[in-house]
């Protein structure tokens, strides 16, 4: 396929490398000079455009590794070379707030979202690695009139890239369980990290600290806007888990054995079921 | 040095495994005989004792690596094997609830307690791996009356083992930060975990979330008695957690986007110093 990448940064790089690899016709269009000279050099793209994507109307596939604000900018700006037969997706952590939008800006095209779920705490195509990939899981959100031409497609982008599971569900059902998975633990691990009240905490951590607040170094516009555009889902989910710890508590504060007990084997049943 | 290590399990046997390669003499004291007899099968002890406890009048150094309730009621009834020039420790992940009181049964013997910041989330000996040590943060709890022999052989333990920084603080002090670093991680883990209502979250993982939730799976006996232990200082690192929380909601309801950027800034300041 010839491929458009749009976004050369961490996880567009990461695309870019890994479908190049695979003989797909990459290009690539960054605001950033430096960016597009990094993938050319590296060989994740044939071509890097700044301001011209005119490119676009070359590609049978168009992928915007973009912030979620800037997907329908980039839409409305360039509907003019949108085609029959071309597929447009993105990577967005969030769908429900702009995919609806999307598709029609899209025109002729067919818009086709979906979500990778794997990245790294870095920034920038310097740190892109399609590693991240392998066994990831990958979510693709078609609406009801989306043709099975495009899900083949982001299969076979998905198979390329060695993602796991592929699974398939509805702009809802993903807000809502990534509201979960991604979007409540990035909130947990933030606040965690931020009621540090003492100097010398690094010398008392463990890899359970490590783990668990390594997602606290997090990209404030991204995250922001993500948070943002889901953000009744998140308060919901937010509130179920501050239940939970209530209940912890109070067996805390009654020094409720039984109830610890039970509330550590039930963790650990649910969670085993997840190990890879 | 010749030394005794009651208790073979995860970290108990650990220690024999790393101990003995380094050239001590290290013998065990297990309930289990079949814990035994794998330490003995794999080089890990010389010789294991199953009710017998007469071996710890031999040795230098006594490591008592079983739950915190099970310390004193060892060390009361072996008192009378306990000699002057022995230094006796133990692993536990609290300190203020026992170590006073382990102090005064060990007699003539000097108690020094310490804390490996390691550990895996299996349990027994058939799990054992000297290599979970390697970097890990090493905290030792002296009191005012500790001889410096005791804390240098703590210290060469703790270099035999390659763990890495080694830290000196106060009971009081090590249960603050651990009722921070280790408790309310593992408090939350579980409590995100038992929030999860959903039948096929593990279709919307990616690593953030395995990381964040691996030490959900706990041993439910052993941690229920160490937050009890350490209940009010968890109570109340858990609610300075739940503030910060509260910023984080707050700022979602009123669709603050320079607060919430503000919080991810200041995690990301914070956590980005403790990379290794």
């Amino acid at each position: 396929m010839k491929i458009c990448i749009v976004g050369l940064g961490l996880i567009g790089g990461s695309y870019a490398m890994g479908l190049s690899k695979k003989g797909h016709k990459v290009y690539g269009i960054d605001k950033n000079i430096q960016a597009i000279q990094f993938a050319k050099d590296k060989g994740f793209i044939l071509e890097g455009f700044n301001k011209e994507t005119a490119i676009i109307e070359e590609c049978d596939c168009i992928i915007l590794a973009i912030y979620p604000q800037a997907i329908l900018d980039f839409l409305y700006k360039n509907q003019a070379h949108f085609k029959e037969n071309q597929i447009i997706t993105d990577v967005c952590g969030v769908k429900n707030s702009f995919v609806r939008k999307a598709t029609l800006l899209a025109r002729k095209a067919t818009y086709l979202s979906h979500h990778p779920m794997a990245g790294r705490e870095k920034l920038g195509i310097e740190y892109a690695d399609d590693k991240i990939f392998n066994g990831a899981n990958f979510i693709i959100t078609p609406l009801e009139e989306t043709p099975q031409q495009a899900m083949d497609v982001l299969k076979e982008i998905a198979q390329d890239l060695n993602f796991g599971k592929i699974t398939t569900v509805s702009l809802d059902k993903h807000d809502q369980m990534i509201g979960f998975t991604s979007q409540l633990t990035h909130a947990i691990a933030v606040s965690l990290v931020n009621s540090d009240y003492a100097e010398d905490t690094q010398r008392f951590i463990g890899d359970s600290y490590r783990d668990l607040t390594r997602i606290a170094m997090i990209n404030e516009v991204l995250w922001s806007e993500l948070f943002l555009e889901n953000r009744e889902t998140l308060l919901k989910h937010i509130e179920n888990f501050e239940s939970e710890l209530n209940v912890l508590k109070l067996a805390l504060k009654q020094g409720d054995r039984a109830l610890l007990q039970e509330l550590f084997i039930k963790s650990t049943n649910i969670r085993r079921k997840m190990e890879k």
